[in-house]
């Protein structure tokens, strides 16, 4: 990450301290890893970035479908003009999980062969950040964002709001949720709300709980 | 190499046989190790080509300027239609020699942090198979739908639905509508509403509508 002039890396629940092993490892980086933040959740990690992207190198059947890395490398760049982004990526045996995977807006995936597709975390990290500086020093692709985009805790209270009228008008059944809010998830993270968006829908909601006049 | 769809590997004046350890190594890849060719210079590994690219991190005084990896991969995949093509990789610590490069008709770099410009071979080859495969397989097209997409007819019912809602829960005030359905409309189309999401969509402002249990 540093080779492409990256600076901030947060572990999430790490299995072992920063040693000295490590800092051997991480050569003339070891600057990076010294100011390297440690996270206790990937919810704590991701407070107040605008845009998290999450790798996987697998479809996942509830997700949003992955964009591939140099696109979604553009709507990154955008979006860091606006605020925090983060690169998200799992473990080196199992990648990241669905739960850890839903919370990330953008789920990208580096375009392999189909017959070999998974790549080392140590390449795919290489390949993203890369991708990144090459956006950076070259935004020509970069989308246009509508608005200010929101933080991701109100994207979260967002759906924890929305989850709770569905339930309140029967809509969604506790005890048998099926698929309903994960679908509707990856309809909004498709989107990428925006704050004042989130906003206006909230409101939409609390007018609907009020007794109304149908 | 093999996540990206290469498959031929070339070894110049290697210093160890291919032994135990690199077939385990090379995990599920080791078909390509197998099969891997042994040159004694890098003449000879280059004999037949139309075109080499050889990787450099450093600006070398006496050969054509680098092109950025990019570029290259377009350049080489456009050759590949001619003849072979190779891509040249010097070892880890000191990279090509001066004389090797100059064999590369097509000197290339990996823009990086000027501070911190030098990749791992691993990571370098990663990157520019990476770029290869990105120029085969023309990108742009990335872009999936992840279902079935709503017909217009049936997105248009729903921004009619939505907005009736909005009138009868009092949030929206059709005397002083403001730009509240354009921006909603907007978002939704940006998110691009697939069919079975409609149907979501307005069972839950449907359900909205009833009486309700809160």
């Amino acid at each position: 990450m540093k080779t492409m002039g990256l600076s901030r890396l947060y572990l999430v629940a790490p299995q072992c301290e920063i040693d000295g092993q490590a800092r051997a490892l991480s050569s003339s980086a070891w600057d990076l890893l010294n100011e390297a933040k440690i996270c206790s959740t990937l919810e704590q990690a991701l407070s107040g970035t605008v845009l998290a992207a999450g790798m996987t190198a697998r479809r996942r059947e509830y997700s949003a479908p992955a964009r591939w890395a140099r696109e979604a490398a553009g709507t990154l760049v955008d979006h860091a003009h606006a605020g925090e982004v983060a690169l998200v990526f799992g473990n080196e045996t199992a990648g990241l999980t669905n739960d850890e995977l839903a919370l990330c807006r953008l789920p990208v995936t580096i375009p392999a062969n189909p017959a070999y597709s998974s790549l080392n975390l140590a390449a795919a990290v290489q390949v993203m950040c890369y991708e990144l500086r090459m956006a950076a020093v070259d935004p020509g692709l970069a989308a246009s964002l509508p608005e200010e985009p929101a933080a991701f805790e109100d994207v979260q209270r967002f759906y924890s709001h929305l989850e709770e009228c569905l339930v309140a008008s029967g809509f969604l059944d506790p005890g048998n949720p099926k698929r309903l809010m994960p679908r509707l998830r990856r309809l909004f993270d498709r989107a990428g709300l925006g704050k004042e968006e989130v906003n206006i829908l909230r409101g939409a909601l609390n007018s609907f709980r009020k007794p109304g006049r149908s």
